[in-house]
């Protein structure tokens, strides 16, 4: 077992939940208090980035210009700061697992011998069904739900995703970054067979205090998108169980207590 | 917008997270101590349950006599203690809507006007592949992950999970309530055609303080399982990703902040 060196910090993959500073798990806001150093992206959103120190903050998300930081760039700065001796949080919207590529990060900070600690988070995939009033399991409906990236383009021979396949699971399907590119994979999900009717939902800004839900069908969803405005971040929830919303809504309440309203979470446009 | 009868509770449906009480949320922490009456199963895990004061404690899992108390009685007693005007938590081992029937529970608090509100909390199907050094996704093996339940017998008509649907999703499958049901639903994917050489990682109580982690190939994990003793609850987490692993596992640290050991975290067999 290896003892480390003791002048190497620690790194720790955070996961900040999908907005909602109450979201955050207890270890993640107490390490936001003890780390040195805080490495971020926008995606945790003003409130949670809100409440953390001006100078502890390094934000390695988009930069001056609108170029993005390339993560070889992040991957070194974190192996950089820990071998200063920092204790290093690398906070992640959602979970640093789903879609986060906190993969990558934590094998290059193995690679560098830096030694780490994963701190799951609640991810956007789950939460963001949730509190719009969609289970993402349900045991009338689906024994599966599958997460999925929407930014691959379904009509190129590159894409990685097969939606036919997605399509036959028969389970509930939650597209992460999939706004831009809901009518191509929408097309080849009904290509694939699924019914024009099965529900879908689009939840935006899930948990942030100006979150939107927008539902329609697999064959209405990209015309609701449109008039709506939908913009990233969002999920797509497709299935049976993005229909609970209706049968729940007047009763379900919001992160401050507060039955859904108009403009905000209870928002719904067939 | 319906203002609701002030004398009746709301009832929260949170989740509790996969066990280490640092990964409750923020929220589900306040909820815990505000609650009149804490509804809840055994999934939470003792030590998240052992803070709770027994006296708000009621304890609809398994019952004296080894019988398991009816969905009914659970949705019944919510109905009840809300219109008596508690505040009442129903407390949910992971996230209340995965494989959680929370679904069912909002529907009838729903359905008897109750206002409630959705916690989220954070999954074992994703937190139980990440404390283990398992990244569900990644930027360079997969686009997609599904969640199913191992507990349908697969040979049987009235299974509704596609196994070969899953397999050719191409993506990870953390397959959860699977440890009993493994050889079958193992030989079903190894059916459909997945590799036999597709790394397998079962990690049974994820971020308990006795949490073990067990690895093999789709050809040997039911021989690993049976070797190491492997009981519920435990995630099968299968795909590409539970290779990196042993790629980082040097370098993990646990929620105790030790480097991972070879009884508990850091244990693999082969
Ligand atoms: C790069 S991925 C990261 C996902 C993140 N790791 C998670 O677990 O939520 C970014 C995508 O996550 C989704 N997302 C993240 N936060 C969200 C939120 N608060 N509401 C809705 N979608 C969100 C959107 O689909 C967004 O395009
Ligand atoms: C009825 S399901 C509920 C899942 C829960 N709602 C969640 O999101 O984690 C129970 C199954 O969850 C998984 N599970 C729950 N807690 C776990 C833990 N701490 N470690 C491993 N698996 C766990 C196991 O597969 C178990 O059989």
């Amino acid at each position: 077992m290896p003892e480390g060196d003791p002048s190497v910090g620690t790194v720790y993959l955070v996961g900040s939940g999908p907005g909602d500073p109450e979201l955050m798990t207890v270890k993640a806001r107490r390490l936001l208090e003890e780390a040195d150093v805080v490495l971020h992206d926008k995606l945790p959103g003003p409130e949670i980035l809100g409440e953390i120190p001006e100078d502890k903050r390094e934000d390695v998300g988009k930069r001056a210009g609108g170029e993005w930081t390339p993560q070889e760039y992040t991957n070194k700065r974190l192996v950089e700061l820990a071998q200063e001796g920092n204790t290093v949080v690398r906070l992640k919207g959602g979970d640093p697992f789903v879609f986060g590529r906190g993969g990558e990060e934590m094998e290059h900070l193995a690679a560098n011998e830096i030694p780490f600690e994963v701190v799951p988070g609640i991810t956007s995939a789950i939460a963001g069904a949730g509190v719009a009033g969609i289970p993402v399991t349900h045991r009338d409906h689906v024994s599966s739900v599958s997460f999925v990236t929407g930014h691959e383009d379904p009509t190129k021979d590159e894409s990685a995703i097969d939606w036919e396949a997605l399509a036959a699971t028969g389970g509930t399907l939650v597209v992460l970054m999939g706004v831009g590119k809901l009518p191509l994979y929408t097309q080849a999900l009904l290509d694939a067979g699924m019914d024009p009717a099965t529900p879908v939902a689009l939840v935006e800004r899930a948990t942030w205090p100006n979150m939107r839900v927008a539902t329609g069908t697999m064959a209405t969803i990209v015309d609701v998108r449109d008039e709506r405005e939908i913009e990233p971040p969002a999920i797509t929830v497709i299935g049976e169980v993005a229909a609970t919303r209706e049968a729940v809504v007047e009763f379900l309440g919001n992160r401050t207590g507060e039955l859904a309203d108009h403009d905000g979470l209870g928002t719904t446009t067939e």
